[in-house]
Order: C-alpha cells, then structure tokens, then sequence
C-alpha cells in the first residue's frame, strides 16, 4: 500500500458539512469523523473554506480519494438545484484538488467521477440518502432505514439487499413518505403543530422562527446540551432554561409567563407530533412493499435515531441503532461515513 | 341486616345498558355485573325492557336501591338532553319500581331520589364519567382517570382526592379535553384519519359507516372476538377475516383488492391517529392543573383500558389498570360499578 491510501467521504448538507475518513491497514479498516455547522443559504462562497477546514480536521491531504454525496444543492441561495450541484462540486474541486473525486448517482446507485458530474447534474442531487442505503443493504439486506437528521427523516425500505425506495427526487420522495420534512434540531415545532395545551386550553401557535426541534428535545431529555449543536433561534444559549424561554413564544408567551411544567408540556405535544408524523409515513412506505418484502426490523439512524427506534416501536417492529451505539455520534455523518466505505469497495482489491 | 340490601348500580348509554350489584355480608362486598347492546337511539320503548331483562341477570328484585348514571339522553331520538334525562328516569322506575333509585348530580356529586330529577334534569345528563371519578379518587386521590370506552374516552383527573375536571357538561369536557369522542368499538375509523396510507400513497378515506374501530383492534390484536360485542357496521360476523372485509371499504376496495398485510396497515396508521389524539388530549388536560397538582400516575379504565396505558407511557407517565385485571372486564362497568360503590357509602352504615 502507498502512503496515500485514505478515503474522504462528504456529505454536504445545508446547515451542516459532514466528512468521514476511512484507512486501511492490516487489521482492518479504521474511520474518523468530523461535522462542521456551515449554513450554506447564506453564503455560499464559505463553503470551499469550510470544507477546507475540515478535510484539515481529517488530514485530507494524505487521502487518495473523495466520495460526495449531498443535500445543500436544494438551497435557495442556488436559483436550481443544477446550479447547486455544480456549484457544491467547484467547491468539493477547489478544497481538494488533489483528491479523485466520484459522487454517487442516486438513479444507478453508481459513481460517477467529479468531471462528469455536470453532463447530467440532477442525477446527483440529494443523493445523500442513497449512500446510506446502499452501505446498509450490504449488512442488512430487509430492513427499514429510518435516518433522522437535523431538518429531515429518510425512511429508505431495504428489500433482498437492494435499496426498494421509490422516489429519486426529492418531491418524489415526499410524495411516497421516503422524505419527511422534519429532524430533531432545525427544524420548526410550528410546522408539526397548529396548536398545543396550554393550562387547559388548545392554544394557537405563532408561525415565526422562535424555537427549533433541539429545544424541544432537550427540555425533554431526548438530546443533551453537547448535541445542541446548531445555532439557536435567538442565538442565546442552549441550555433548558433559555430552550424554555424560546419555546414560551411558540405560543407568544415567555419565560416570565409560562413555567417550566407548562412549556414542557407543549414540547411533549410537539414530540408526539413529531413521532405520529414519522409512524404514518413509515407506514406508508411499508404499505408500498410487496407482502413477502415488508421487513420486520428498523435501523435507527441519525441524531434523531431515537425517533426512529420509539416509531419502530408504534409499528410493531424490532428496532436496531445503526451503524452502531447512538452514544458513538458516528451516525450523525452517516452517509458521508457510507460513502466513504461504498467506493472503497471499489478502488481497494 | 335484612334479605333486601343489594344495590344496582346502573350506567344507561347510547349503544349499552350496564349494570353493576353490590352485596354485604359478614365477610365484605361482593360485585357482579352485566351488560347488554341496547341502541337507545332506534326506539326508547325498548329501554324499560332491556332493563327488567338486565335487573333479572341480577336478581335486582332482592336489591333495597339503584343508583343510577347515564349518558344515552344525548340520543338524538330525544329532542334535547332534558327529554332525554327524562325519559331514562322514566324507563328505570317502570323497570324498577321496588327500589329506591337515586341520581348522581354531575355539578354537586350528590345523589338526588329520583322524583327530584324532574327539577334540573340537565343536573344529571351525561354523569356517569362523574361517578368513576368520585370512586376512583377515594383510592387514588392524585392520579389521571382515563376510561376508553367503545365511542367515548375520558380524561379525568384528580388532584388531593377531589374531582379536578373543568367541564361539566359534554360540550364543556370536549372543549377541556375531558371528553374524547373516540372509543375501541363502535367509533369510526374515518373520524380519525383523512387518508391512510395504500400501496405506498396516501389515500382519501369514505365517509360512510363501513367500517369500526372494533374492526382496527381485532385485526391488531387488542381484542379478541369475545371483545368484539357491538352489532358490526355489515351485519356479518367477527372474524378478523369478517373485519379484514368491512375495513378495505374505508379506501373503497373490498376483500379480493385489498390483502391482510394491506389492511393491518391501515389499521395501524387509525390506531395511531386515537393513540395520538388520546396523548394530546391528555396533555391538554394536564396543561390545565396547576403544577404541583399534575399527576404521576394514569388510571387506564374501560374496554379500551390498553389504549389508556399507551397514551401513558407516551406522556411518560407511570400507569395502572384500574379497577383490576383488564381480562376481567369489569372496567367495561366501572361506571355502574362506581355508582352502586358510592351510593352504599351512603345507604350502608
């Protein structure tokens, strides 16, 4: 082996770039991990130093070759998602020059070098979900894949080692329940709900930007102050006494006028929202499988895999966190950590 | 004492009529209880002898009194709740002369005889929740009572053994979330769910009465067909094959398009719907109790008791069947069980 033998695989999102290095040796394979929060909607020309900055992170420079995936083309700063793709692969260029780079086509399940990625940009955009399934189908060949990220959930149905999901797009993926709009930080609680208890009554909500998902979870204990780890709505802190006073104006409330107890019943109402929501479109996804393919297990995948694994639990079906324990944090780059092992599969004999 | 001192407790629904004895001797109390379909709704005229029929099961003509709750003057066979009212305490003297029956006043708590009802009859529409829930709380004076029914469920809760509700008519409860007009039996699925999921879409349920909730239990295992004791939406019988059937109409198919696996699907993604409706009800419930009266604990009553322990381990909160074993059935009348219970409180020294 050469002294160059790592893979970088990336996995560029809109709020966060995720990168895994994998490394070969005699006894085996090792990988790192590294994420950086980079909300590329508001500038897009950071994105090449980030990246760089990452890949430094990982000692990219001592890496061989790169497998992308991504979601951040879908943002509006990019007037089409063709734009966006081009653009998120100049970047990926420019901070690794001296990688090979292949990004996965989410139509064939293929990789496709960097250069040819703008004969037919479309066919790589949000193909993050697809270097998951694939890499999960290899050790799981029936499953469903429930990969609950910061801003959105894929519910990838595994059937006799092949990736049985139907949509490729996006729009298709929401159509089908493939795609739920909603993860466990970014998100908005205002977009679960359109009212929640409080003292009694079934009150409103306000539809502006107060409060995320990471505020209801952490009040309830789902996630820890260490997993807060994108920007807060009114960029105060990220403990449980400013998530309360965030969340208090969900309802146009705030910290002075509604309690602990009070707020905290309001997130539980968001969460079982939330849960239902996951719960219905899985089912959906699973209704779409033919009888003899409908798995009996879910991987739980993501910084929300505890989402995945309660939902698991409404359906009826045994839960497993995937790739491994969700304590790791490995699973939030998940598929960048799958691409990474998909192509070596490819270029390492 | 003399051969004259049971008690029967009656609880006078829409769709059954269920009665609970109560005994004393040397050793303590003794209960037994019966019920039977009686749809109130059809024809009135039937009540009395449906009564006498259900007293006879009883030996009621060794019983000194009667206490007496209801809910069938709803029944828009009755002009308005106060004919209603009226007429139920009509039937139940014609069926029940020799006894002495009191009337348990929804806004006081109190037993009233019967010949003061004519007063205020509105006093005593739709009391019998009332009645479990005064019983309940001699025994577990902070806790949330929910009682599942076959159409209804009620989220009560007590605070230092008193009756902590807001509402005291139906239309007050249904506001509070005290009152959800969903039950395991005779509810229809369509009033839960707008679309269910279908060979992977999503799709428009019938507003026809197809199908119950009794046939989404059966199909998932929460009842069995013993359970299963209202008349079915088809006339035909019990089977899960019988329910399979009678469910595939909610999206318009029927039996040959729709397989098991399709409709257990279905069914899941209803019973998800009154899983989650029941969770925020509650919530809405305990928003509404001042915080340190919020209880630990959920008291799951009724036909649909498993429903009650579902939606409490998702408020995380801890739960017990109450009265007892849910096999035994006897929550199905804890309403009538209640009343006989409470009255004795006052008839036995």
């Amino acid at each position: 082996m050469s002294d160059r033998m790592g893979i970088l695989g990336l996995d560029i999102g809109g709020a966060n770039v995720k990168a895994a290095r994998l490394d070969r040796d005699a006894d085996g394979t090792t990988a790192k991990t590294a994420s950086a929060p980079l909300e590329v909607w508001r500038d897009p020309s950071l994105l090449a130093g980030e990246l760089t900055a990452l890949g430094r992170r990982l000692d990219a420079g001592t890496c061989s070759h790169a497998a992308l995936t991504m979601t951040a083309e879908l943002c509006d700063s990019f007037a089409t998602k063709r734009e966006g793709v081009n653009f998120i692969c100049g970047a990926v260029h420019e901070a690794f020059p001296g990688l090979a780079t292949s990004v996965l086509d989410v139509t064939t399940g293929e990789w496709v070098r960097l250069d040819r990625v703008a004969d037919h940009p479309l066919h790589f955009a949000a193909n993050n979900w697809m270097a998951s399934a694939l890499y999960a189908a290899r050790t799981h060949p029936d499953a469903l894949l429930i990969d609950v990220g910061s801003t959105t959930t894929d519910i990838i149905p595994l059937a006799g080692g092949q990736v049985a999901a139907v949509g490729r797009t996006d729009t298709e993926r929401l159509d089908r329940g493939e795609l739920v709009y909603c993860g466990v930080l970014r998100s908005n609680p205002n977009t679960l709900v359109r009212t929640v208890p409080v003292r009694g009554s079934l009150c409103r909500v306000a539809d502006e930007r107060f409060s995320f998902m990471a505020d209801v979870h952490l009040l309830l204990g789902n996630i820890a102050e260490a997993d807060y780890t994108c920007a807060t709505a009114d960029g105060r802190g990220t403990t449980p006494e400013a998530a309360r006073m965030r969340l208090a104006r969900l309802v146009c409330a705030d910290g002075e006028t509604l309690s602990m107890a009070d707020v905290v019943c309001m997130a539980r109402a968001v969460y079982e929202a939330q849960l239902s929501g996951v719960t219905r479109a899985a089912l959906q996804v699973l209704s779409g499988l033919d009888e003899a393919r409908r798995p009996g297990l879910v991987l739980a995948a993501g910084s929300g895999a505890f989402v995945a694994a309660e939902a698991a639990a409404r359906l009826g079906m045994a839960s497993a966190y995937y790739p491994g324990d969700p304590k790791r944090r490995q699973e939030v780059v998940l598929p960048a950590l799958a691409a990474a092992h998909l192509l070596s599969l490819e270029i390492w004999p």
